[in-house]
């Protein structure tokens, strides 16, 4: 029935999908506090006024036409968080005296009520790691290995194109583009890989760029040699040195897979300085599976302060990562933790002893709460798909032993009562 | 400034405060899935038409009033979720052909603007652990058994305060009480514990039940004796006997700590079977840090079919539970995550290399991200609380070595490139 779906653009997890789900973000979590990350959490509800404020929001953007907006009994104007980087702008601001660099990771819900399509939701998660505080390019490099851990950790493989603000515009300027149309050249090349040289200048014309402009950048773009950073002009050999430099900082920290890419934007009017994405290597998305970059404006802007608050990051997307793993068939779905089921057969006290006796040693186990017969329970264990089940007949009881059959093969064994948590350990 | 808090009623939880409750859900997680719950995940977003369907919510309740209400840019009626039970049941009525018994947890946000005050939030976690299609004790004595684990696990001292609706029932027929006033009499009964005998006398009159009533209930709560259930009459005696099998159940999977307690109501009109409540031993918190029941009607009730649903549970209070962990004195508050802090001394290469092979290890590190010297860099290891810094120097890495220094006693200690891994993990 519809009234018990949940709401158009939200999902319900069952556990089949949130097992694995959960499984990720055990990844990325344990992932970032390797790197020195440390974990935070901010509210879903913030103030209009925060969330809108012009340093952290465009309002000529479809984000801002899609932020869910109400009122508390205070009358307060209100908003469900749309993305966690503005509310990191304003825990910045709110503890000015947070020890700099400031590391953190939060993982959590945000709220977009836009078009819902294949992998657009009203609700879903983000992943955001950033360094607060450090100018540095090691910080900026220090992302990029913890992005190429992460997908080295998940089974991935995948291609880290990076690029930088200040290569887009030390180009845009060598190629004479006027300041407002840089915007949506940007925007158009951020497309090339997706639609082709040709696509990029149809693209850029029917937003109002010359076809000349557009594809002498296009050009520039194809011809750059980072080995011949000398060949252009000072600003551009400095950007694709500061590149380089950045990539050798990202590979001594771990990283792998990195490639140099002069047509990727990112689109976004707030990086200041390094960018990246993250692809399937396969191509079987065409979605990215993380991306990020340098914003060492927003802050600054949000305080309306002079003093620089450098900032560096990236956001996981766990509905793309999601994906991406069913896709290349990372995943085996399972539609339970639990590992091995326990069916008494009128020996409850003592298969009571023998769950307990198993859960205490860190194995997840169940066992019948419905009183069914043995084949019943069989059945259930099978429909989900629980590997193993012990059988504890009263006979077998007597010699001191249980059956424990493998669901998959259906054979059964007779195993010792002291080897029962041995036994399981060593197959599972 | 008020601009950068976070709005009343929600929180902002820096590091120091999350890394803690984060371990709080960690041991919770481990628990519930030991006990084979597998987690679930619903949206925050709900319907205002199965947010307040009657089988979920009673109108005249404060929860009711405390619903955030809103609509999107479809002008469909929403709201937040203000607890994780009626979401459940919506995920039942979706989903008819789960396999029974369907044991799921769900660990997430929910949203109450009510009244602030200590301990009371508008923006707050839930942790439920549910089991529904079982009506038998044994599902009810796994819960028990569960909370008994979780309590032990996070080295809380408890009692868990146990009793039936059924037994509160027989009692309540027994003293000859009129249905008309029974809810009010559970009401204030409820506080006996907290405000004493005359205090639920003068509670319940205020209620306007009549003073005798409420002294015969009173009476016959303090003389129960569970060793004489035949004292009573039938229905007692068969209450008792429930809940004693109940006890015996919860003991034989490894519940502690368990107290049969004839006041204990809960308060809540949605239970039907067996109820119980878990408070910090020393009673250094009033409030409990989990409770629940069985609630058999609710399902069946919203699905509207006359097929009972049944279902027993319990939810812990990550606020509570996080309150008692501090008052109890189990935390170590740590402002970073981070174990070991690299410091180059003009020896960067050298220094990522040192880094990422920690962290390889699985150790979580981190390295001077903005080229500050070895004195400032120590302030900052120490203002954070980083238990251990590596100096990496030139004059000792030509004798293959680093400085490893205690951040505690100010210790150093010269250790071999090759021993970083294992001296670090035999000290931390």
């Amino acid at each position: 029935m519809e009234k018990f779906q949940p709401v158009k653009g939200t999902r319900d997890f069952l556990p089949e999908e949130k097992i694995l789900r959960q499984k990720i973000v055990e990844v990325l979590t344990r992932t970032f506090e390797e790197f020195g990350f440390s974990p935070m959490e901010t509210p879903a509800i913030e103030t209009w006024e925060v969330a809108t404020a012009k340093s952290n929001l465009d309002e000529t953007t479809d984000v801002y036409k899609e932020i869910y907006r109400f009122k508390d009994q205070g009358d307060r104007d209100l908003v469900l968080r749309y993305e966690l980087t503005f509310p990191l702008a304003r825990v910045m601001a709110n503890n000015p005296h947070l020890p700099k660099p400031f590391k953190r990771y939060q993982i959590g819900k945000v709220w977009r009520d836009g078009p819902v399509k294949t992998g657009r939701y009203r609700e879903f998660w983000q992943c955001d790691v950033d360094t607060v505080g450090s100018p540095s390019l090691l910080a900026d490099a220090e992302i990029l290995a913890l992005c190429s851990k992460v997908f080295e950790r998940l089974g991935l493989e995948v291609v880290i194109k990076v690029n930088s603000i200040k290569f887009l515009n030390a180009l845009l300027s060598y190629a004479g583009i006027l300041e407002e149309n840089r915007r949506k050249i940007l925007i158009s090349l951020d497309k090339l890989e997706k639609i082709g040289s040709e696509g990029v200048v149809k693209d850029a014309m029917e937003k109002g760029v010359d076809e000349e402009e557009i594809r002498k950048v296009l050009e520039l773009v194809k011809e750059i040699d980072p080995e011949k950073p000398e060949a252009y002009n000072p600003e551009i050999k400095e950007a694709i040195e500061e590149i380089k430099e950045l990539l050798r900082y990202a590979i001594n920290m771990g990283a792998k897979n990195l490639y140099f890419t002069p047509s990727l934007t990112r689109g976004l009017t707030y990086y200041t300085g390094p960018i990246f994405e993250v692809f399937l290597k396969s191509g079987k998305l065409s979605s990215s599976l993380a991306g990020g970059g340098r914003w060492d404006n927003m802050i600054s802007n949000f305080l309306g302060s002079k003093d620089k608050v450098p900032a560096t990051g990236v956001s996981f997307g766990l509905d793309t990562i999601y994906d991406a793993m069913v896709l290349e068939g990372k995943f085996e779905k399972r539609k339970t933790v639990v590992d091995v089921f326990v069916i008494p057969i009128n020996t409850l006290e003592e298969s009571m002893l023998i769950l307990r006796e198993l859960r205490d040693a860190g194995i997840k186990a169940d066992m019948d709460l419905m009183e069914r017969s043995i084949s019943k329970n069989l059945s259930y264990a099978n429909s989900l798909g629980i590997p193993y089940c012990i059988i504890v007949g009263r006979k077998e009881l007597e010699q001191n032993a249980v059956k424990l059959r493998d669901m998959k093969t259906g054979e059964e064994k007779l195993i010792n009562l002291e080897d029962i948590k041995k036994e399981i350990r060593e197959i599972l």
